[in-house]
């Protein structure tokens, strides 16, 4: 299944080709994106989604924009680079996919092929660190919930689709699932956009994991009542201090998880943490419109008109995270107390 | 507006008329209930809800029950109560239905039309009650608010159409705005059957009150970013050590609320309190279909036959709630141990 890819040579010229996930999972749909502006439109509508998916999709954008323009003269040049800055700003939240960007252009100087070549390597050094962080993953939860198949409480979609190969917080799920050690998932459907619902779901029946599906404000009772032994988010952007800003709806799971003291595990490539954001106050969260809410398949679900209040994500503070971890750590509030883009990780205790 | 009444002799004979919440906000139609078994669907289907509102339809259920039947016989006061016995577990988690019953039945031994007088005394009842707890819980949240016009946010619908004449938590809310103290309400749309966008935002858009309609997860959001004030929301059954079964969604917002330090203000008529339920839990919560949430007006919204969790509650701790404002007092984890039925109500200190 390809869910972000360069179209092939047989496929009628340069172009991303995407798996549209806002059709899923009625129809399975690929859209060929054969300018910058549709591939800006499949961003913002989520076509699209998931931090590290949009990460490949950025820098397939800047190769199919120095395929449009070339790079022979210094024209050409300047509007690959305009293209460049109007897909890094598509969506405000996400720390990859301005770096996904950033990656492709820094070949713009040896031509559309090597733009293409930089941002094949994005997408696959995006599986590499998911299976990296997600078998690490797999493996703090199953020592912090000892000796016993878990039962897992994810929310939005972090899975393959929203992440190239491997996926994040639901790859983990995933490899506990490969390795036997998982009793149940259970999926929030992530209002407004059910990517929970439409995509998780989707996933965890192609793995063959099982799962139930519920509404959002069912994750906190659920864990409340018991039923949920660790918690696994993604993120979109994490602060230098630990703050994570996720899909909206990761907070509350995360002031259940810290009340009921059952683990909150963060799963992201390195890169999602951001050096240049102090805090969680720092953080730029995406408002989205009104429609997203009031209506659903062009039904309206209210009165016409209504005012909304719709923030795509939330920031949970990083004392209320167990640990975020990436492909090359397990930071927790107990560990280091800040990241760091040099040197040494420092790991979790006691990992 | 008729929300739930006796049809009158001109309206084709022995009925309970029901304004039918299913329908709202895009139509305003009444359904004539004219046997037992209709009531008790319209019950379970959520054409009437919220536990007061409930508790008034119990009672005139049994009144219809006593009109088709008569009570001239032993036979037919077998009947009556056979018909009360199964209206009053139509729902199991709210106390005012069964109440309600209880009530009317009281009655049966001076004929139908007695039974009637009751049944409408439990509708004015409920009006007096909520009254006099909506008047408290405002005039709590000013104390605690200071002078400032409040944010309020609240989940499900606690207003008139749930509960009668005057509301519960949105029946408090709606106090404030009388009195010029209320700068907002946020609305939880209250997943799966949105009776937040469907009906608290039909009923605060008719009071003029300002308001903003959000998905469920981002109430606790919204806390956590300090857009409001103090949270209100009712109650379905309140066990005797002030443990509330209210509403899915309902425990993510108390959670919110105690970490942000903002109150959580439950209000609910006194008879919601079970002295027959220690604590939150031993309360049954009703589990509902799963085609509520797998599926909206028709649509599928993820695979078919995905199993699903659905809880129609949650049941927040006392030690997360500010006070359960009551017709008689204002009860916090701070004030008397226990409630009691007989005897001085010990009042919210410093209340």
């Amino acid at each position: 299944m390809r869910i972000v890819d360069w179209a092939g040579d047989d496929e009628g010229g340069p172009a991303v080709v995407l798996l549209d996930q806002r059709a899923l999972p009625g129809a399975t749909e690929h859209l060929y994106l054969r300018t910058v502006d549709e591939l800006i439109e499949a961003i913002r509508s989520l076509a699209v989604r998931g931090a590290p998916s949009l990460g490949i999709t950025g820098a397939f954008g800047v190769a199919l924009a120095a395929s449009l323009h070339g790079t022979a003269t210094p024209v050409a040049v300047a509007a690959v680079r305009s293209a460049a800055e109007r897909i890094a700003v598509a969506r405000p939240t996400a720390v990859p996919l301005g770096l996904g960007v950033a990656r492709a252009l820094a070949a713009l100087g040896d031509g559309p092929a090597a733009v293409l070549a930089q941002a094949r390597a994005v997408a696959a050094e995006a599986a590499r660190v998911n299976a990296a962080a997600t078998g690490r993953a797999a493996d703090l939860a199953q020592e912090l919930c000892a000796d016993r198949p878990l039962r897992a409480l994810t929310v939005c979609n972090t899975g393959p689709l929203a992440t190239g190969d491997g996926g994040t917080a639901l790859g983990a799920v995933l490899r506990l699932h490969e390795r036997g050690a998982l009793a149940e998932v259970l999926a929030c459907e992530t209002r407004p956009l059910l990517q929970g619902a439409r995509l998780t779901v989707w996933e965890l029946a192609a793995a063959g994991a099982p799962h139930r599906l519920c509404v959002d404000s069912a994750g906190p009772a659920a864990i409340a009542a018991g039923l949920v032994d660790a918690v696994f988010v993604g993120a979109d952007r994490i602060a230098a201090n630990g703050d994570v800003a996720n899909k909206i709806g990761t907070y509350m799971l995360a002031c259940a998880a810290a009340r009921s003291g059952i683990p909150f595990v963060v799963v992201a490539p390195e890169e999602t943490i951001d050096p240049h954001t102090p805090t969680g106050a720092d953080i730029v969260v995406e408002q989205r419109g009104a429609e997203e809410v009031r209506e659903h398949g062009g039904t309206l679900l209210t009165l016409p008109g209504t005012p909304v209040y719709n923030p795509a994500f939330d920031v949970t503070p990083f004392d209320l995270v167990t640990a975020i971890v990436t492909e090359e750590r397990a930071w927790g509030p107990g560990s280091s107390p800040a990241p760091s883009t040099a040197g040494p990780r420092t790991a979790l205790a006691p990992h």
